[in-house]
């Protein structure tokens, strides 16, 4: 679970659904027709806009939002330095026998190309495809949650101009303006919240998110292309250690030979 | 078809009427004076603004957002392999035959051209030329389609203050304040929906449009090269399948010899 | 006349107009301390943001939006053949005698500099200079323009805000509420006509006229290189046919010798 | 004086007020809370978002949209030809006793530097060093007063808040909403006359008069350059036209000689 | 302290607050829900768009809005004249000795690498790559800052539309129309101050506070290599009078030998 999203959604619903309750019923905001036309109109444009196909790859792609990523950066480089020192002793194909243990598709996929004897420029290569096609989706899911953005209060807007027009049309008994115009106005305020608190943000984790797992690959293959070509421990240790930012670099080695 | 669109427009529209009818009838939406502000204005200005034969271009072009592409990429794959066998077993010239089976402008082009003997630089070079005018149009079409999306909620609004001016002087009769009200916000609602359901949304869906088409018209000069240069047809297979994401490349040969 | 231009201020205003008078007369439209403040204080603020030269500029350069290009493509290859044609057999002074007839400036200009015998680098690059300085008159143009489109809703706005404060100020009988803010609106819409059915669409005509006159240009330069060069008519065809899409060429000669 | 920006600020303030004086008195629109929060408030944010020392700069460098330039292109270039013409008869040090009738700062130092034998690339790189200086100060006064022109319509809309929440939390006596409201809408009326006759046309004019005065001080250099080069005082006239658009160069020189 | 951020809150908050207290007291103006909306609902969508640790990192970033910097330009240049002075009479590991003296700990760090004996090069890449990595926070936390100037007045938005809905749903009384209007307005007043008195001022500050810590760490890291080299105390002030604009350096050298 990714904390700061999971706490970034409780601590904004729960202000304003507590700030609704503080003056009302949470009733007075639950409307059928204005939620249908927020979300379904939303929906509805983003189809128009994307190919079916990019509009259903962003719910896959949403779930990244709130996944924290599988492999802390200290983590991968004890495993490789582990990986390093048993292929050095016992040959690359004992590390076979590791990969089932894995629970990463992508380190997994790239080890059992090691394991079958793949030279170093085919892996990297075969990885690197694997590293954009997944940027290329992280990038399409972002622009598509934007797009959702824009579009959501747009049709917060009409939703609350089909109200009015309403209201307006056929208001002979004035206590019912109040009312009415109240439920005109919880289309904005869907569509503002869709927009704020919703689309917005889980575009700009995306991105986030996008960039991180996009580095701990870069890792894993330098750290696969370092065991191909028999490197020392201590030699995988530092070259992973360059995708850290030097202040958390923290080696597991005593400072000695070599 | 293009399926996305045909799912997008039903939604939304079917969703903002359904929310409408369950408040009054359509009646109140519909308009005719307001609808001539907010078409007639926003064509207007488009036509100050573009050369009159690019905005009649974007009523042909903006077709192509209903229409779906006439390949998959499988299909044109397989196509080419069987056109490669049967060149290289009876000589380009056989393929002259199928030309009339096939339904594309540009594949049936690009054979002709290389049936009729063209060498491989020209042919690409001739084909090149007619993508790049195919993006132009497109390109322009999506930004004419922007265009009218920025024009249309302010001619929404112009009318609106057209109704409100008219309103205001001379409200005599308080009763009336309302219906006159509705009816100068109904073109706000049409400038609301013409740009959010139909300008740019459908500006967007020609971009994505026109950069498949190029994927695939790129696919068909590679194809055609290859043929003319008498490829065998795994190679054929294999050069195309670069244009696809590697997970959904399916070769139709066995694994086997070559 | 350029046709779109025409027909889409005609489209535009004759549908505001047509849809003014089916609810009220012109009359409640026209105001003239409203529309001192929208063209005075757009003219006022963009005299502050841009030096008194470019601001008169503005209004030579405008009228490239109404006009359109003197020379067709198809029309300059056909003179240009004839040139060639001619200067071949009689030399180049014989096109002295044809400068005289020809009613575009840059025409005559460079083919004057041709008949005075000038080398070809260097009139190319006087008539490069004078595109430059076209291209900068119209980009300057259009930025005016967009600048104004910035300026007039807000000095719209300005306008209605003081109506506003002065009939809040004053409203002691509710009966002239009404018109007050009716005529307080009046200066909105002014504000948005002239942003919106002026200002924007025509900086974007500017934009694509200038284009278009540079690549008529273009042609005349390399024409008249070709002139120069004693260049044989169907090669002067073919050079000039390379500004021109494809599907546009239409050779003048039977497809023959060589 | 620069004219334009004389003339642009008389039409738009004196059209704002005219029209304001055909409503009702100034008085109305006179209010200091209303002028202490919008002019106050923008200077509290733009000195929170820039250096001291940076926002006392914008003050110095706004009095450069009143001032024309010192010297037209064409005096330049007569001073430079006299200049070329004395030196080249008398020696360079006869130029120091015409230092002291110049009012030119940039102009005096560089032909002192010339006067006192210093390199001609030595000259260049201290006169270049001095213009991107003098660049950066006007690139950093345009950029405050955008800045400007987006804190300011922001404090009047605080402002109003305030007025408005007030109105609406005291409102007992129906007869004094309207004057209320009236002092609340003053605040909006200030932000977006600040914002729009200005902060934003005034970065405009220094946008374009660093390009000019930049222009002029290249001019400057290159006139120095030319003269401690001992050239002809044709070739400097001919040098410095290079600075002007081809139509306005006009020669001092009967074309005769060389 | 930072003078010019301290004067603008100081200024911008005075103002806003005194033209409340001359229509009101300052109570109309506090409602804890309003707050919690803004405030929470900003940090909670913050927290959606951006990692844990980024948005913890801002508070650590910001108060760099209110320091001034440690050093003047021309306080580093007089040290380092003093170390070079000291370090060629009587060698680098001199300077140990007031490592303790200085209360910066870039400029710390650097000489103590330099009195290790490190090389050059090696000093300069270790000190950029922490040039880099603070660059980066910086940069970041001001990006978060302008992202919070977007969600603040949303929420401020949302918060006044839940205002206005309980409001219109529940007007039986209208003396309390007014009153609950003005407290759903609070909100909207809340979202503004936020963004623009706030947010976007620093983040502003912090984009220039980072362009001046990295020039001055820029010219520490010139003044180590230079001592390193072993350079003439004349030498070094020269070259750290590089980092500055040329009518600032002043010498404390009287011109004399070399």
């Amino acid at each position: 679970m990714d904390l700061a999203t999971l706490i970034g959604i409780v601590i904004a619903f729960a202000l304003v659904i507590a700030s609704i309750m503080m003056g009302s019923g949470l009733g007075l905001f639950i409307d059928v027709p204005s939620a249908m036309i927020v979300v379904g109109g939303t929906l509805g444009a983003t189809m128009i806009h994307y190919p079916l196909k990019d509009v259903l790859g962003v719910f896959r792609v949403v779930k990244n939002v709130f996944l924290s990523k599988v492999w802390s950066m200290q983590e991968l480089i004890d495993r490789f330095v582990e990986f390093s020192r048993k292929s050095r002793r016992e040959g690359l194909l004992v590390l076979e026998r590791d990969l089932w243990t894995l629970n990463d598709n992508f380190l997994t996929k790239g080890l059992q190309l090691a394991v079958d004897g793949m030279e170093p420029d085919s892996i990297r290569e075969i990885l690197e495809i694997e590293i954009d096609c997944q940027q290329e989706r992280h990038r399409l899911g972002a622009e598509i949650l934007s797009t959702m953005a824009t579009f959501s209060p747009a049709m917060g807007m009409i939703g609350t101009l089909i109200g009015l027009i309403q209201m307006l049309r056929t208001m002979e008994d004035p206590s019912t303006i109040g009312p009415a115009m109240a439920l005109a106005l919880v289309t904005t305020f869907y569509g503002a919240l869709a927009a704020n608190l919703v689309c917005l943000p889980m575009a700009g984790k995306l991105r986030k998110r996008s960039q991180e797992e996009t580095m701990i690959k870069e890792m894993v293959i330098a750290g696969i292309i370092a065991i191909v070509n028999g490197e020392n421990p201590r030699i995988v240790e530092q070259k992973l250690h360059a995708f850290m930012p030097p202040h958390l670099r923290e080696s597991r080695f005593q400072s000695g030979a070599i």
